[in-house]
């Protein structure tokens, strides 16, 4: 056969992917129903790993490379997910209303969206809803707090007394203070959520939500489970390891990030041209600093400025840094390499993972791309 | 039908899609073998381009999400092209003999592989072979020189006599000094290259090779023009610009991302902690630290070492760190953000679409995720 005819058997071939790919997600949302009407979870952890098992085996004996069946079928997991849009299960009672204070906003909406598709009654309260306040919050079975880092404590202050037996919650990526804030302002049930993934999903299947437990888990424990019947993984934490934690993990990498944003900047680095010098794993370096600045000012600024112990941490690294200048002006290569040794024996098994699976991602970040773009960026206006 | 019936239904779908996968790789090895016999390249991006567009069209007709049909396509074609087994094609003249000082090492045996796939006779030297060089060298058409940064300029001055019309080319990833020092040692053709990508390749399409010319560019057009053959894109620069761009692209993310790996130690922080508090971004973050610890000391080190503006460039990041510090322990929460403004401003539309981009790649990231594997992360030893 020549190329084209080849190419046109290709063709033919990947036409039937695409009738395959529609009769599946018709299957999907029928097992979405079910759900539903059952009240099962959405994430079938066992079924999917049977599922990857079986067919991986299949595919190493017909040739085919297991890793690529097995990385087409999670993206075709992923959207069988994001698409099950046929209502979502539901556990508690789903007469009493829910109430998400600062629901107009990117993770609030995202929740109430969540909470309707399983059946639940949502009021959404905003700052112009505060003189009604307790005419919004009568009768609520749950009060969520999703307001900016900075208003948390002062809103849940200033929340009217609520039903003995309402559970309130918040959302906030610092948990101490808010939950003692809560704790102080309600008697009944308490619990403070940290959801881990951000505001632009379309399934929370296999993303995690931290809970710091502050009082009488038992009249939030259906909370718990509508999470996990969403998909969620629940990781429970005391709100002072997790803060202590955060603060390392967002306030630390903002910051640094920042700084890098700051003397890109400051060099008047041309970000194209360096673009276009960029193997994927730099293009990618870049793209986690150039990401931060298509944020909120005001939810990053407030990460940075509510993390208590973020100047004694961000001094700490500053004398790193100045420990491997010294190595680096006095040109001193066996204690550079000595230090390096040093950090790669702390990082231990971690060090060769990371590598791995950030090559895994790396190289799915070339299947979708085109050299040409690189033209495209050189050319876009700064 | 039950959910059972349904999960039967969708496994004989998958069974089919092994099968289809099966085939469709018989079919593009096929097309490898004309590639090879015809002199053809192996990346075609038009006939790429219009396959996924009229494929996408499709899709949106039978009701698929075209982006998942898309994203399914690009990672059967990315194994469609490290599975052209079959040999690669070939320009230039494949008699005269490639010799890859250093070709011991992870890159030169990458390319000592694509050249002898293509049909050239390779030989490596390594340094128990210079005592021989001369017999080595005798009647090469290409002399790649690559060996450690630190030792490339060394080891071009100690070539003997190339045959006049030989052309020598390097790899490092700088490129001044080497392209000088080859133009130093031979009169004839001359050529630098900075391959922007790692040896743990299988396919170069769509990876970018930087090309700094030296002389007679007649000579090595047929090397040009065989990587790309292979797929890759060529990107034409001076090598000084090249250089200074890499001092910022390598140098300075090398350098603060060990420094935070210092700090990190220092801290004495919890790594498989932090993983568990970990959202997508902040593990991939985390993985982007670690992963260079799990890579040559003396390689970074010396990327590090040799980049001659290195000193001054941290201590322009550590003015901008300093800044950025003050501010916060002050609180200067509106100072903060005018300066988060400012460097919004000088990212311009490059930090949406960095935005996107990376989003789209922690979605991919989520696919392959087993939030059981956070246990595992935890319980790994350290």
């Amino acid at each position: 056969m020549s190329i084209e005819q080849l190419r046109v058997e290709i063709d033919q071939l990947d036409e039937n992917l695409v009738a395959l790919l529609a009769r599946r997600a018709q299957l999907t949302a029928q097992i979405g129903a079910h759900k539903r009407n059952q009240g099962l979870p959405l994430y079938a952890p066992d079924r999917e790993a049977s599922l990857l098992a079986a067919r991986r085996q299949q595919a190493r004996a017909a040739g085919v490379d297991p890793q690529l069946l097995e990385d087409v079928l999670r993206r075709i997991i992923r959207g069988a997910y994001s698409t099950q849009e046929t209502g979502f299960p539901a556990t508690g009672n789903t007469q009493r209303r829910i109430v998400i204070v600062g629901g107009g906003g990117a993770m609030g909406s995202l929740l109430k969206s969540f909470f309707e598709r399983s059946g639940y009654p949502v009021r959404v309260m905003e700052k112009a809803d505060w003189p009604d306040a307790q005419q919004h919050l009568a009768g609520a079975g749950l009060v969520l707090i999703s307001v900016p880092i900075e208003d948390t404590c002062t809103v849940i202050a200033a929340l009217p007394e609520l039903p003995p037996d309402c559970v309130l919650a918040d959302l906030t990526s610092i948990k101490r203070a808010p939950v003692e804030a809560m704790l102080r302002r309600h008697p009944g049930p308490v619990v403070g959520l940290h959801p881990m993934f951000g505001p632009d999903l379309r399934s929370l299947v296999k993303q995690v939500v931290v809970v710091c437990h502050g009082r009488d888990q038992d009249h939030y424990q259906w909370l718990l489970e509508q999470l996990s019947l969403w998909g969620v993984t629940l990781h429970e934490e005391p709100a002072d390891r997790h803060d202590q934690a955060m603060q390392v993990i967002q306030a630390m990498r903002h910051f640094t990030t920042m700084v890098y944003g700051a003397f890109l900047h400051r060099q008047n680095a041309d970000l194209p041209h360096l673009l276009q010098l960029s193997s994927p794993i730099y293009r990618l370096e870049l793209a986690m600093v150039g990401r931060l600045f298509a944020q909120s000012p005001d939810l990053y600024g407030d990460i940075m400025l509510q993390a208590e112990k973020l100047p004694q941490l961000i001094l700490a690294y500053r004398e790193c840094l100045d420990e491997l200048l010294a190595i680096i002006q006095a040109g001193q290569r066996d204690s550079l390499i000595v230090h390096f040794a040093e950090i790669q024996d702390y990082f231990g098994d971690l060090a060769p993972n990371f590598l791995r699976e950030s090559s895994e991602l790396l190289r799915k970040a070339d299947d979708g791309r085109n050299p040409l773009e690189l033209r495209q960026d050189m050319d876009s206006p700064r």
